[in-house]
C-alpha cells in the first residue's frame, strides 16, 4: 500500500496544507534567538486569537494529551473532587490524570452518543457541593458528540467551580469561546482542527486558574510545569528545546486559520458535517449520536446489520481513504469520518461515493449516488 | 539576516541531513496502522543499537528533558536520597526534577570545568549510606566536560545504587555503553550527536529500574509514564498520537548512525574535537575545561582578555556561523563550540577560519592560519 497519498478522513491526524509542509521543513536554526522569539510571539498570538481567549496561552512539545497533563498536575491537589463529565473515550482520559494526581475523580456518567444536559450537571454539583473542578470533552471524536460548552460553563461560574476543557477537536473548527464561555483551562492538539502536524499541545490558563496554581509548592510536575512556561514566555522563549519544525509549521497554519476567518471556517466545518451526515443517511446508515448534539468535526455511523467493520474499512483504504474505527466498547460498531481541517466539498463527496463503491463491492444493495445527492443538496 | 542559512555550531539543534529532512516532510499518515508500528520497530530495534542497550527503550514527543522528567517521577519515590552529581547547568536540572517529586538531593559538588573523580563519589556515597540513586550528565555541555561514566557505573554497581544517566549530549557522538557500564536509566535527545530535529526524548530502562518502577502505586506521571509506553510498545504503538514528521525523520537518522557504524561516528566525533581543541589553543585562547575530561562533541573556550561575548559571537553570525555563550555563572566568559552530527573536517576548518577572520576585524592581533593549520594537522 502507497501510504504516502492515503486521504486521512481521521479524527487526527488530518491532511496538512502543502503550505505548512513547506514551513516546517526549512533549515532549522536555533531557538534562543530573536528570530525564534518572534515567531513563538507571533504564532501565540495568534492561537489566542483562534481560542478566542486574552489568557496565557502556552506550546507544549508534546501531544495534546501532554497539555491535559499539565492542566491536572498543576491544578488538582491531592483528595481535590474533580467532577469528570463522561460520555465517551477520551472523558476517560481526565478521569485517569485526575487519578494519577490523587484527585477524587466523581464521574457524572453520560451515555455514549449523547450530550451532558444542564439538569444533570446541576444534580451532580448538589449532590457534591465540595466539588472544586469540572472537566469535559467539548467535542468527545469517540462518540461524534458536542457537549454545550457554553451551558456547561454558565452552570460552573454559578457554582464556582474552575472549568477545565480539551478542545482537542473542537478548537479550529467549530465555536470555542474560552473567555465568554469561562473556560479556566482550554487545552488543545495540533493535529486536528488546528492542521498541524501532531506533537504541539497547547493550554490557555485563566486568572483564576493562576490563583490555584500560585498557591501551591508541591507541584508535580517539572517538563510540563506551567509556572516554569509563564517565566519563560515573558521573553517568548520556551523553557526547554521547543519541536522546531512543529513551531516552524504551527506559524503557517495558525496563519491560515487567522485569514480565513472564525465564522467563515466554523460554518465551513458545520457545512461539512451536515453534508456527511445527510450523506451518510441517505446511503441508509443511522448516525451513532444524537442529531442535536452531533459534532461538527466529526461523525460517528453505526454499521448497518452484516456489514464487516474490517471488510468496510479496508475496502475503503483499497480505494485510498483512511477512516476510523470505534473505541472501547463501541469497536466494531461504528465507523467515524472526521471533517476537520481543510476539508470542503471535495473529501465530502469523495468519501460518500466511495463509501457507496465499497457497500456494492461488499455485496450491499445500495442505490447509485443517492449519499453523493444529498450531499451535493446540503452544498448547493 | 538570513536564518535559513547559517551554519549551526551549537550545542543543540545541530545542522540536520538532507535525507532526513526529506523523510520527515514525507505526507503524514495515521499512526494507528501496521505503517507506523514497523517504522516505531525499526526506529526502537536501531536506537538500542546505537545505545549499546538490550534494555526497554522507548521515544516521547517531548525534548530531552521530558525523558529526565520521566525518569526520576516514575523511579523516585518521597524522601529517597539521589546523589546529584554537580558540575554545571545540566547537571542542576536533574537537582530540580529530583526536588519536583519530592526526592531528597544531595549534589556532590564539582567544579565547573572538570570531571567527576571516583574518590570523590566514593566518599560522597560513604558518607551518605541511604542513597539510592545517582545522576549524572555524561556529557556537560555547560562546560565541555565529559565525565567518566564507565568509572561511576562500576562504582555505582559496587554501592548497589541505581544510576540515571543524562545521555543527551553524547548519545551518538561519544562511547556510550549503556548494557556495559551498567546505566539503569539512559537519556537522550534528538537534537544533538542523533542528528534529528528537536521534540524527541529517548529512554532506556533496565530490569533493576522496572523493579523500582513496578513496585510504586502512586506515579506521579501520565503523559511521561513508563509503564503505559510499557504497555503500548508490546505492539509498537504509543500512548498517545506521536510527533510523526519527527518519527519519519528519526527512522532515516537512525539508519544513517547505524550505517556509519559506532567506532566510526566515535573516532570521527573525536577527531573533529581533537581538532577543534588544537586550533583554538594554537589561535591563542585557553580550553576551559581540563584537557583530560575534555567532551568530544563540544568544545567550551575562554575568552581573551579584552573580548567581548556579544562582539565576538555577533560577528561570527554576521559570517553566517551561530556557536554558542555560556550559561549560568560563566555566561559572558567563554563561548562553546559544538562538532555533533554531521560536523567533519569542513566544519572545523571554516569554523577556525572564521574565529581568526572575527578576531582581526576586532583588532586582535592573530597569525594568519595558524588556528586553521593545527586542526589541518589533526586531520591529516
Amino acid at each position: 500500500m502507497d501510504d504516502k497519498n492515503i486521504l486521512l478522513m481521521i479524527p487526527g491526524p488530518v491532511p496538512v496544507h502543502p503550505g505548512v509542509y513547506q514551513a516546517m521543513s526549512r533549515p532549522i536554526y536555533g531557538h534562543r534567538t530573536k528570530e525564534f522569539r518572534n515567531l513563538y510571539e507571533d504564532s501565540i498570538t495568534m492561537l489566542k486569537n483562534i481560542c478566542r481567549t486574552q489568557n496565557d496561552m502556552f506550546i507544549f512539545s508534546g501531544s495534546g494529551t501532554s497539555a491535559m497533563d499539565s492542566a491536572i498536575a498543576n491544578l488538582v491537589s491531592k483528595g481535590d473532587e474533580v467532577l469528570n463529565i463522561m460520555g465517551g473515550k477520551f472523558a476517560e482520559r481526565w478521569v485517569e490524570i485526575t487519578q494519577t494526581y490523587g484527585g477524587k475523580s466523581i464521574p457524572l456518567n453520560v451515555e455514549w452518543g449523547r450530550a451532558v444536559s444542564p439538569d444533570e450537571l446541576i444534580a451532580a454539583l448538589e449532590a457534591h457541593p465540595e466539588i472544586k473542578f469540572i472537566t469535559f470533552t467539548h467535542n468527545e471524536t469517540s462518540t461524534g458528540v458536542l457537549h454545550p460548552g457554553e451551558e456547561i460553563g454558565k452552570i460552573a461560574k454559578e457554582y464556582d467551580k474552575l472549568l477545565l476543557v480539551d478542545g482537542i477537536t473542537s478548537v479550529g473548527g467549530d465555536y470555542c469561546e474560552t473567555d465568554k464561555w469561562g473556560f479556566d483551562i482550554l487545552v488543545t492538539g495540533s493535529q486536528k482542527c488546528l492542521g498541524l502536524p501532531p506533537g504541539l499541545g497547547m493550554i490557555a490558563v485563566s486568572q483564576r486558574a493562576w490563583e490555584v496554581i500560585d498557591k501551591r509548592s508541591d507541584t508535580p510536575s517539572y517538563y510540563l510545569n506551567l509556572k516554569t512556561y509563564r517565566e519563560s514566555s515573558k521573553k517568548f522563549d520556551t523553557p526547554y528545546t521547543p519541536a522546531l519544525p512543529l513551531f516552524y509549521a504551527a506559524r503557517e497554519g495558525f496563519q491560515l486559520i487567522v485569514d480565513e476567518g472564525y465564522e467563515n471556517r466554523v460554518k465551513r466545518h458545520r457545512l461539512c458535517a451536515k453534508a456527511t451526515q445527510e450523506g451518510m443517511k441517505q446511503i441508509g446508515f443511522e448516525l451513532f449520536a444524537d442529531e442535536q448534539s452531533a459534532s461538527n468535526t466529526l461523525t460517528a455511523v453505526n454499521y448497518m446489520d452484516g456489514l464487516d467493520d474490517a471488510a468496510f474499512r479496508n475496502t475503503m483504504l483499497k480505494h485510498k481513504v483512511l477512516i476510523a474505527g470505534g473505541q472501547g466498547k463501541i469497536k466494531g460498531k461504528i465507523f467515524r469520518v472526521a471533517h476537520m481541517n481543510l476539508c470542503s466539498e471535495r473529501e465530502v463527496l469523495l468519501t460518500l461515493a466511495l463509501t457507496e463503491l465499497t457497500l456494492k463491492e461488499l455485496g450491499f444493495d445500495v442505490r447509485l449516488e443517492t449519499g453523493v445527492s444529498a450531499a451535493q443538496q446540503v452544498f448547493s
